[in-house]
């Protein structure tokens, strides 16, 4: 089985009280999911009164699930610090506190992320050796798929935080592609030695030095993420929390002017019938839904984190990538890597 | 006439050799210029015998140019530094210097973009007070466009340098869409006011303070540059320029999945053919050519840097925004802004 878990033995935590949608997109989304992997068990923390009618519309999914009351809720807007202090209670808490306690495997949420990672960090705690966890993704490229971190858990980080989320995101893309060394680029302003901030150079030079579980790429640019040219990206929260907006952005742009040029004439609109599966087919390589999915990493546990304005099949992207995870043993994973790393002279001088 | 210029009292300097097609592509993009503007005048520089084979082609664009023949030219990998040392004689710094002696409104110019800024720099000077000279681009939004800088002059900047790039951004916006009070957001991980790197937040305090020539917005993120929610979008260059290049990538990844899409299926390409006109406007309005110009902002001289892949019809949309900013006494307008903020106690304090 070399280290991976059948898939009736996991167990994921649901936080359905999150998002614009709260149930209504995560009680269908997690019934997408049961689809495909009927021997999946759910654990759902939320408002009773919402859920159970949603569930009692998929009889197979409710024999799979075991729902858990709450009263209380952690706003969107609320500030991690004060939700931290008023969380005893709330779906979201308990919903983590299922995994620290080992009755899931993962907790999925689509609820405040400064809240999300501020109780994943006092609840589950960090990996012993992580500085800094951080939240990553995976994105499609022109080759395959990429994994990016941190997307925006730390604004300021320093060369040995940058060091460690390259390691974190080798496996993690290790997990993805099934690539034995993944290659790891971090992000720059140019691909000369002399450029960008000091904490991208001294990791740079970090990593061109250690022993560890990818690949050392060099720097690469904005344009390289969708390119494919590395298995990893690594940055930090300030420039990747803005390059993953703004690509959400772009790629909102491109189908508004993809639906206003079908829509501009009536021989357009025919054509457009024509090639019906062909467009829809781009349409769905644009659809950030089918890539949803934060995950939240250098903690003793797995979380998560869905996006807050996703429906059903955004909510299942989210679960099934933490199921991937979960099925591949990937905390276990990251822990050895990090003692290793930790080993290291060159990475602890 | 209210500060603007006629065209046919405007020459625009242009360094012929820069970019991976040098002439190839600046002189048929001068000569789609010429087409809509003969009025203009253009001082070509670069190696004539590359340059006139080219130019003889458009007898009546020849006529309104002149060929300065230089024998070296900076390359576009040399540094900065070193490209400025061995810079004289360059068809890059005499096009520069045809502006800083006043032959020319503006300099067109697709080469190294770090040796440009750096002889920009040396040559025309800062205006008086500009700490950081900076470089700005036009994006297409969902509503119009949006300015944004800086693209990637100034990796490290002060909340002070900010508030004058949302300055310089400001008069841009005013020349390029006409508004009276462009709006400038910063842009920032979050929109709520705790967020973000010391330098964003520090800036986000005296724009609220001063009284400038926009109004300002608060915290954009990175979505908000396509959905056009600000005219002038401010940040640092290293997230500008990590933006940038990834709104390029996405850009181009959507059009090859449209390409791959509709290349799918007999009945898809039929389809194509039918809306071949609507499809062709959709992939005009992704096409990264015609937004092409990056302004150096901030100099004592107008600049404009041309991508270095763009062929004709790239290099003729930087020169057309050269003659735009140079018609409406860009340079003048942003001298008069800085000044008055420069009198505003609550910027020195």
């Amino acid at each position: 089985m070399s280290g991976t878990l059948n898939l009736n033995s996991i167990t994921i935590s649901i936080d359905a009280m999150g998002g614009d949608f709260g149930p209504e997109s995560a009680i269908p989304g997690l019934a997408i999911v049961h689809k495909d992997h009927p021997e999946l068990r759910f654990l759902i923390y939320g408002d009773e009164n919402r859920i159970y009618p949603l569930l009692n519309k998929y009889k197979s999914l409710s024999a799979v699930s075991q729902v858990h009351h709450t009263a209380t809720v952690i706003k969107s807007d609320e500030k991690p610090s004060s939700a931290l202090r008023s969380s005893k209670g709330t779906s979201m808490r308990l919903a983590v506190e299922a995994v620290q306690s080992g009755q899931a495997d993962a907790i999925v949420s689509s609820g405040n992320t400064g809240a999300l990672m501020a109780l994943a960090k006092v609840v589950l705690r960090p990996l012993s050796g992580i500085h800094r966890p951080a939240i990553a993704s995976v994105f499609p490229t022109i080759s395959g798929t990429t994994v990016m971190l941190d997307l925006g858990a730390n604004v300021l980080v320093d060369a040995e935080n940058l060091v460690q989320f390259a390691v974190l995101g080798a496996v993690f893309a290790k997990v993805n592609t099934g690539k034995d060394k993944p290659s790891v680029g971090l992000l720059n302003v140019g691909s000369e030695d002399m450029k960008g901030p000091d904490h991208v150079r001294g990791a740079a030079e970090i990593l061109s030095k250690i022993e560890f579980n990818g690949h050392y790429y060099g720097f690469v640019e904005g344009n390289d993420i969708t390119k494919g040219t590395v298995d990893v990206v690594v940055t930090d929260g300030y420039a990747g929390n803005i390059a993953l907006k703004t690509a959400e952005g772009v790629s909102k742009l491109s189908s508004y002017y993809f639906k206003k040029s079908i829509k501009s004439s009536p021989l357009a609109m025919l054509g457009g019938l024509f090639a019906y599966g062909a467009l829809k087919r781009f349409k769905t390589s644009l659809d950030p839904r089918l890539q949803n999915g934060g995950v939240f990493m250098g903690l003793n546990g797995l979380c998560v984190k869905s996006h807050g304005g996703s429906d059903d099949v955004g909510f299942a992207s989210a679960v099934r990538l933490s199921v991937q995870l979960a099925q591949h043993g990937y905390i276990k994973r990251v822990a050895d890597e990090i003692n290793h790393l930790l080993t290291q002279e060159s990475f602890l001088a």
